[in-house]
């Protein structure tokens, strides 16, 4: 396992002070009003181990909304309930799309590339929100669980939000429908999945939430059995090749860890057998993902040498 | 380093014994004669470690036609003439579509995707074509020198074979020169490419001239820089997210490591920190990969617990 | 004029008549159980012209599923309430796509090509949604005016089987509204959609309905002016490109009349300066229009010297 | 037949004086030099009817290059040549597509969607390079008869710069070719197809070569018969649907006529049992239709009442 130096709370301070400026370089999302009005100069990370150490610089504790980070704990759950039978309806290949785009669902016949681009994730919405009697709390319960934090919520604002400008994922979901490929009312996955995304969390919270993914499929800190280690396999590989949307190639290319953004500013990275890295910054890049956030995560990945690729 | 356990010989050898009867499962390339000859039973396999150890089975000293294998070194070269230049010309994003797909070509306004997809590997070898006087030589030389043996060729068959078939190609490429992204004369540059796709190799040869890879850019046997640490670590991140035509995402979920195939058959994976695994049978799944050859690489990732994601 | 030779009716009987194996070439529209149900041996069709004469065979006064032949009443409608704003909202080019392809709505930004295609009328239902307080029953109320008959309904039957069913349309609506594209509500613009599909009407009642396009916008049975003589040739101009889903060139090539069909197994064309022709008959070919319809107007057009490309 | 009044002199060249500034809304072809050099101020027009009658207004005299008007008459001795083997290698369906695109050529497995889109007019030239021992001199003997008048040339400039510039063309050939679609080598296809555009003509040439499309195939002054009626109906269909580009359904809508334009600024309108309307001014509109080409073709049909969906 990569050793930590001694002095890299004071280096990890010193990644965050070299961002100050670079917010200005993105956009905070606007599609919805409950994004935009967050300040943009907020900037926070963290470096979570598998063997219990937490490094912070910065907001690392203000709740930010997640959202498409949320796609990899709806994937686990799925995972978990239906077990192999969820790939006959989803795929694992990169997408070489925008994320939302409905172009390759038609060509896929309503089989969507992988369980992160929103086709994908609402697909897992449908699993969850046909298996569970209360979809949205058995999420909410199960993040957490694995933030061990009960301070988790829905953000009524964000969500609702959601729910109004959600047309695109409406016509993702009755495209998948008219292809036989969603089980449950598409109005009710598109509840389960908009809530989903309206979860607002810490970088504290999410990088202790998802050290399981780095540790085999066991939560470090809890000792629980998560998911199975192919599963951690799994998610990992998915991320290392679809997770930052347009830019998956560019940021393995350059920085070498599976990971996930939302564009809620928020961006988290697995590094196998050793952490979790979250950073977070609202001001997003042309491709929807955090300005800052893709910063500090390669100047952590760097220092420490943690590129699955070399 | 992954440790070898001492009975490995035995497990490869088992390994490959359990595949007898898989290469029924798939249909050798038949788009030119040359390849369609080739015997369907043939198959071996190679392990070798930057720390100079080699496990073989099977035909391991076979040569065979490396296909698109050669895209690495193509890719390689050009990186290392033409520096970061080279990315203005191609990105580094998974494709999503069939390798030899034109629709993403035009979409992309003739910038190829990534460099190991066929219009990418075509704008490689223009930027050889039109910085060395003679760059089918360069190529070979590079080749051997690698392999560190003299006794690799173009296969003339294959070559005029490639020539005859290669309208598709020859659109790929007449597209991008209407975008400006071509160079040299589209003839020429046809010329390179089919003839390094026509190089024959043996799996022992190919998995030592790629160790390199796994070893920062050093070669580990002649302790040659071949290409820059960054430059190793971004041929491997290409091969994760886009070396297995349309099946890399499938791949990296259920093996875990940089690889390139080819339609002879081949199948590289590189392990960094580790070593180099080529696998080769003829007959190819739906997809383009060597079915034997995808079996074996999993096998020995899982028996040696390889992959890059866990 | 053309003129109609003495013996026309007896030719047109002959024409049906020949007809009378010809439908098992085709299926019967089986998407929604209601069509699935209808005799695929009915068949019938009437010519009637400007001046007042109607020449019928077969079950020219059995009603059926008028299904996209609504389409082109629609269109009138919402061109006359509108005006030209229409036009800022659909185009009125030929798709080059099959009719209900999500693709081309997404390139073109959520304008769809045409008022014929599925998206561009539902782009239509929105115009009288939003204009009209009771749009079912002012299309009703405009159908029976045309028609000059009370005996026109809505099939319940049928419209209950498309709501079910129309998750595809229910997709395009969603996409047109995420570009902003769509005023009502979707489920509002659906309801009035599928409404106008289930409309049934005979051959007689379609093709004196229609006349008024083949006489400069009046209708010559009531002399009212039912559009312009500009909207007239603009409705007839896009049927002529676009009214026969992706068979509409082979249409022009072949007969060479403006028409629309729809999958109830109905097809009208409109003869300048001439008349109507309506012909039906469930069975559909690959492309959703009905084998003997296209073989009874093809007929008709060449006994008579009707095409506009002569 | 329509009778032309007789003012219709004076109103031909009132029509054109209106459009004396117009062409300033357009853009001269400029992806070869030769076409750019043209003075964007000329223009001409010319009105030949089948009964003999010439009315002609400005520049009608003057050779412009016919580019892709050319395209009507390889297809009209293609379909002399082979009959109707040739729709077996392309379709009749508008393209919705931009002229050149080649995405659709790909999702239709090398069969052009129309023989007058470029895809499709070189799949023309592939039948007179394959048919014809000397194709161009064929060519130009056709277009000599037609327009019973030896003063007609490939311009060799024009040609020269068609064949540097051509790269797209020879993608959309090479394509074609992969899909087994041309018989000819491709360098010879081209060559052909690159003369066939350089061709240049008059208005008043133009016109009076294509008065069989409104005879039924006979040509009126000479008598002798060019092509069937049916295969003159056909062409017709075709230039309705699919003549100007991307704006040819916007064409039919507003002016209602058989028409195909070339990026020399020309366009040809074929009045079925009346005559032809040739006009020419070099700048073009975004779809590459000449501005003032279109203004007066449409002023002449309005004024004269020709169009064919009235």
């Amino acid at each position: 396992m990569r050793k930590i130096p001694d002095d890299f709370k004071s280096k990890l301070h010193n990644l965050l002070t070299l961002q100050t400026l670079s917010y200005k370089e993105g956009n905070v999302a606007d599609y919805i009003p409950a994004l935009a009005q967050v300040p943009p100069e907020l900037m926070g990370v963290v470096v979570a181990t598998i063997d219990g150490k937490v490094f912070t610089a910065g907001d690392y504790d203000t709740q930010f909304s997640i959202q498409s980070i949320s796609k990899i704990f709806g994937l686990v759950m799925a995972m978990n309930r239906v077990g192999d039978n969820l790939w006959k309806r989803v795929n694992m290949e990169p997408s070489g799309q925008p994320f939302n785009s409905i172009i390759q669902l038609e060509w896929e016949k309503g089989i969507p590339r992988n369980p992160v681009i929103n086709a994908g994730a609402i697909l897992v919405a449908d699993v969850l929100a046909s298996h569970y009697s209360a979809s949205k709390l058995a999420f909410l319960s199960f993040m957490r669980s694995l933030a061990n934090d009960e301070n988790i919520y829905i953000d009524q604002e964000v969500n609702q939000s959601e729910l109004i400008h959600g047309n695109r994922n409406a016509a993702l979901a009755y495209l998948m429908k008219s292809f036989g490929n969603i089980e449950a009312e598409v109005p009710d996955v598109l509840t389960h999945y908009f809530a989903q995304c309206s979860v607002s969390m810490s970088c504290k919270q999410l990088a202790q939430s998802l050290l399981f993914l780095a540790n085999k499929g066991i939560h470090p800190l809890s000792n629980k059995k998560i998911c199975t280690p192919k599963d951690a396999h799994r998610v990992n590989a998915i991320l290392s090749t679809s997770g930052m949307y347009d830019q998956s190639g560019e940021f393995a290319f350059s920085v070498g860890l599976p990971a996930k953004s939302g564009v809620g500013g928020g961006i988290v990275a697995v590094v196998p057998n050793f952490g979790v890295i979250c950073a977070w910054s609202p001001p997003l890049n042309s491709f929807g993902n955090s300005v800052v956030g893709m910063n500090l995560i390669a100047g952590i990945a760097e220092e420490l040498g943690l590129s699955i690729y070399h």
